[in-house]
């Protein structure tokens, strides 16, 4: 169904303060599913509401903190999430690292003991708005098979870059999967089959059946090299956020673990700002220009299709899914009710 | 054939010295090429020596600088490479950003106007030998075609991540095109036919004909995500080194044209280094230990084969191909001529 953003943001912000969220950091949490929502990015939206009200309920989230912030270093910043929400926990430590990076040239955030960020990009755009180049780094837990191997070791550890380009940032947002879990389960959730490749079954052997996917490994994108990749994303995390590792990574899918992943931000300011945007802006547009090999789909860069979508849901106004919008109706009913 | 590893470099560094290359920097041009050839990349080794020299009588190179160095902010260096030796000036660049990144966290070079860097695994392990994380990015010529395009519109692109490990750092090294081009070269010596895939034609249409291939464009390696990635890097590193872009980046791989194009290296310390390394390092050892999918082929970790041929080389001698020998030693006959 299609709904105004700005009752999807009073419904979800509502939610949010009924148990527990501050205001200010309501807004961000609920902003930032919200911005998934806009550029059909569902799996990264509001469906992930409840879980966060029950991390919350469980003690494994905690709703007012916005972290322990230690400059380790001149420009590196550690980061104690102490259980925050993930998106407060991120948007503090980048307000305090962007005018380090600004005054210095770069400067980098790793943070560790924090719930899930949500969407890279979201965080890649909002550096990349304000003329600064971001590179964004997160772990998840052990869901992809090393190439060669048959069990899930490494995370799906995603990338986001951004780059400060007219008339919107240039936003890569990627993981290192081939498929994300979400779509093994939807197809499960189908009885639909998957292709061979995407994932292995719980023994370590290929299959197509989603059900058996879903308690196996997913392979890595990009063959091995895509492994090489995730694989040096998943220690270069680990290792300056001083995070858990592999299999030892715990609480960003469930409401019984802490989150003990880590996530990495480094922001970087050019140095001749102007030049590089025009730069970018002309490369970009030259991409989007060039001779697509089926007429029908013109080349795109990184970004514009979510960007497209922004567009179209702030005219017009976005959809939901009708039975999310449901459920978010059911969570509001049940915050109100444990309220009163 | 076989040949002791100080018999190689001294006549690398030989034919080096005889084309006005001080010796210092001889040693970095010619030990990059070997440290390549003992791993076993010889594309990246010293079939490349003879058009170093080209450039530098063609007035492309400037075997003597080391670049012009400006903090243009306290974390980042921005080099005018001068025509520089790729090595050379990545290597003093280096220098200067290291101690800078143990005293702030992290520090960052962009350079311009430099010749080829060779293999960015070099720098990576470098960096993470000394006990610090490196992100190395480079772009070049427009060799591979945007998803869904028909051109080559973006270099080739390649990271290296080095991260502190034991017994060696983790090193991951890739290219973001699908294959290299010189693999396209080999297949067209040979006569042998590409898998359809890998390339377009000068007319943007699939092929199997390597001679067709070498005139059009690389396929991004992993579909979209490849693709995105590689965009990204592209417009990370120009605008930051304030270097060409897409089409305009010329002569890395010539001896007509002046190298435009940029790179960039990030250098971090890790706050907790031992702690860090050990995290690092057990995981790898996890990885390695994995139950494979083909018992033949045991789980390797980013850089391991490159690891286990440099020790292998180091024991044993290394090898180098009959014809790239022969070559050396006119190349070295000429340089005497020359000289005398």
């Amino acid at each position: 169904m299609k709904v105004a953003v700005k009752d999807v943001r009073k419904l979800a912000e509502g939610i949010l303060l009924a148990n527990g969220v501050p205001g200010s950091h309501a807004a961000t949490q609920a902003g930032l599913f919200i911005e998934a929502e806009m550029r059909a990015i569902p799996s990264h939206g509001l469906l992930r509401l409840r879980r966060v009200i029950e991390r919350i309920h469980a003690g494994l989230s905690n709703p007012t903190t916005t972290g322990n912030q230690q400059w380790t270093a001149r420009a590196f910043l550690s980061v104690d999430g102490e259980r925050g929400l993930g998106p407060v926990i991120a948007m503090a430590a980048l307000d305090t690292i962007i005018p380090r990076a600004k005054e210095d040239g770069i400067a980098i955030a790793a943070i560790r003991n924090t719930n899930h960020l949500g969407a890279l990009a979201y965080y890649a755009e909002h550096v990349a708005n304000q003329g600064l180049t971001c590179i964004a780094l997160t772990i998840s837990e052990a869901l992809v098979h090393p190439w060669g191997g048959r069990k899930a070791m490494i995370g799906t550890n995603p990338i986001a870059i951004g780059v400060p380009a007219d008339p919107t940032p240039m936003v890569l947002d990627m993981a290192t999967g081939l498929v994300s879990m979400g779509k093994i389960h939807d197809h499960a959730n189908r009885g639909a089959p998957i292709p061979l490749g995407w994932a292995l079954d719980e023994n370590g052997d290929p299959t197509t059946d989603a059900s058996a996917a879903k308690k196996g490994a997913i392979a890595p994108f990009g063959g091995p090299k895509g492994y090489a990749l995730g694989i040096a994303f998943e220690v270069l995390v680990a290792s300056l956020a001083a995070s858990a590792i592999g299999t030892g990574v715990k609480g960003t899918l469930d409401s019984v673990n802490v989150s003990n992943k880590g996530d990495i931000f480094i922001v970087i300011a050019p140095p001749h700002a102007e030049g590089a945007k025009a730069l970018v802006t002309a490369y970009l547009e030259d991409i989007r220009g060039a001779a697509p090999s089926d007429p029908a789909h013109p080349v795109l860069a990184p970004g514009d299709r979510a960007h497209a979508a922004r567009a179209q849901s702030e005219k017009r106004g976005m959809f939901i899914d009708d039975g999310l919008w449901g459920d978010l109706q059911k969570l509001s009913e049940e915050s109100k009710k444990e309220i009163s």
